[in-house]
């Protein structure tokens, strides 16, 4: 169904002291950067391998990811995203198996992908995406 | 200096329902299971492509993940592992930049890897593992 760990995602206040981490400690290369309006993150996508670290800035704090940082009590790991070559068939196959998903359509994600998220509720607590990278990524 | 994201660590109390998401509705293939006493988890792993799912039950209310959960409020993402060839040479490289490790000399992981955790407070807030594999793996 899944195929591979597409990133996890990574809250931080501050991207800076983030990238000063994992681009200048960790050598993982920066290969794009964004803006997000609708999920109210900046958002930061560096290399590790085929997969990725996705760090997150809020945009304000009525965003989901400033509020996961209140409830967690600071920065941390936020999301875990699985690659699919077909999300819409994926996402038909999960809902055919009864589980919960938070976007029953794809929708925009970062870097042209299209993304969905699945219920923490269904997944044992775990925020769970599925990406279809766009074509060439 | 990352080959790939190993796998992500997945804590909960229940093993079952953890499989039943994990294997049954996501039909990711497990792999191995075993008891790690001097991690206080039962774990067992799942394929995600080149990846893995390490579903992680505490064996007592004193260990990490039990901890971790109490945090936590319940279950959820627990930690992300990295995989390199060399996990000797990357913890001298890490200690060489300066970040602060909790193991400064690998210790055994699951399925005979070698495996070293670099602390939260120096990746912000995210429990971080480099793996070397064992060979075969």
């Amino acid at each position: 169904m899944f195929g591979l760990i597409d990133h996890v995602g990574v809250a931080t206040e501050d991207l800076d002291a983030a990238l000063a981490t994992y681009e200048g400690t960790f050598s993982m290369p920066v290969v794009h950067r964004e803006t997000i309006a609708e999920q109210g993150v900046e958002a930061v996508l560096l290399d590790v391998g085929p997969c990725h670290v996705e760090l997150l800035r809020p945009l304000g704090p009525e965003t989901p990811v400033a509020r996961f940082m209140t409830r967690n009590g600071g920065p941390g790991l936020h999301h875990v995203a699985y690659r699919v070559d077909d999300i819409d068939a994926t996402l038909t196959e999960l809902a055919g198996r009864g589980i919960e998903l938070i976007d029953t359509q794809p929708r925009a994600g970062i870097r042209s992908s299209r993304v969905a998220f699945v219920h923490p509720r269904a997944t044992g607590g775990v925020l769970t995406e599925i990406v279809e990278p766009a074509e060439g990524h």
